[in-house]
């Protein structure tokens, strides 16, 4: 549908994985003059204080195995928001196009005849790992790296993953949402043929002041995580860059942590 | 090794793919304050305007198929500056750790004891097809995206990359560097029973203002790349996520060109 020339403009913003300095400029400049802003739990906390006072700032986080219904009500917020603001930042957790809904939020402000622009932001699973030293590719360490996500056993909707085709298919694997389900996955992979002497990290919180991680065989890489109580968000990286990994060059950690507390009064919206 | 308390630090810096405004606040910040800048031809012109005039301009760029000795030679330079400087950038296109040989430098800078540091940017992979309204994940087109170099057919060094089971094991393919190959990837990937039909798209020099793309089904790509005369850099992105574009939600193209044009009188080093 044509865009309608009285509503404001939606832009669906990759916030990154935690450092506000992994922010783009794009996103700066639109963060710093937006008039609305929808945000969810896995944005970094200091981005919120970049609008001006007068922005109506919107939480639309959502919690695991409760999406459908939110993503709807966020859908129906934005347009909604655009019948009444006119440049609207929906600011998401690192790439609005990388297991972010950002394309499923696109297509339905763009049917319902909403502009809407898309702004990339830095995925977590190539800056969390960079945040330890470890870099997601190496020629040393073959010419492929897998994203996928690990949340597919909640999510009944979604496509299963062949874990145990990617097993040796792929020379990295970057495990999105993936604490949750580590055994399983882990067993998938072994069952696929993978080395259990892989090298692996869990990463928890990466980029920000919260960063935790543990290094080990991908066989014992479920233990590790639950000894040091390591939980979501996290990424998992199953791989021979991991020890490729060069920690000293790793950047400092920011002071922001991430994600931001639920508010506890949290903006509804009446979806007709 | 300890790094060294009189030398400068090296910054490996992610430029973004094209678009300038798609560098992030930290890269901004290094680049604006920098003494010495390292670049090769796959970073956005304007952003060569950012370092202040005193800063000391190096061209290290590569050219296909003239890898290793330039290899070499950029990390001679790097760690040469610094010696000589206080803040050397080396900035990279897209993410210095996708397909960057930033992990390569880093190692080399570190056992050197030279203090380095990497800066992730925004790799082409994501964010190229952002610019034509395409999602490289989508709930209604799979769980995984694999980030795959195309390059190896050129690059001896690397190891081999198993198309076929790629095929069939990943919902989305992102194949940087695959422009040269394509005849013999989508060979394979059809040998490895990929669904001729799969649509695809090829898209040269993503997020510039030269951006131009052909969209059709896999097996047609190679015929319409040459067609359309598309040639590096490019991207390619082969899956179902390819019918799920939003051309309306891509970002404007900036007036930014890249690559820049190679400099005629290129900087040298002796390596000794």
């Amino acid at each position: 549908m044509a865009a309608h020339p009285s509503l404001g403009t939606v832009y669906l913003v990759g916030a990154g994985p935690g450092d506000p300095e992994l922010l783009t400029v794009r996103a700066h400049g639109l963060l710093c003059s937006c008039d609305a802003l929808a945000y969810d739990a896995l944005v970094p906390s200091p981005l919120l204080a970049l609008p001006p006072p007068t922005c109506h700032k919107v939480f639309v986080g959502k919690r695991r195995g409760h999406h459908f219904v939110s993503q709807k009500s966020t859908n129906a917020m934005l347009a909604q928001l655009a019948s009444t603001h006119k440049t609207i930042v929906r600011l998401k957790g690192g790439d609005p196009f990388v297991f972010g809904r950002g394309a499923e939020e696109a297509a339905h402000l763009h049917a319902l005849g909403v502009p809407v622009q898309v702004v990339p932001g830095i995925t977590a699973g190539i800056a969390v790992p960079a945040y330890i030293g470890l870099p997601v590719t190496h020629r040393e360490a073959g010419s492929s790296v897998t994203f996928v996500t690990g949340h597919e056993l909640v999510d009944k909707e979604r496509h299963g993953v062949n874990w145990q085709a990617l097993a040796t298919a792929t020379d990295t694997l970057v495990i999105y949402m993936g604490i949750h389900s580590l055994g399983m996955i882990v067993a998938e992979l072994l069952a696929g043929g993978m080395d259990p002497a892989t090298p692996a990290a869990a990463i928890q919180q990466g980029a920000t002041a919260l960063q935790k991680q543990v290094i080990g065989p991908m066989a014992a890489l479920p233990q590790l995580v639950q000894e040091q109580g390591l939980q979501a968000p996290a990424i998992v990286v199953v791989g021979k860059v991991v020890d490729q990994r060069i920690p000293a060059c790793a950047p400092p950690l920011p002071k922001a942590e991430m994600p931001i507390p639920v508010p506890t009064t949290v903006a509804t919206i009446q979806v007709s």
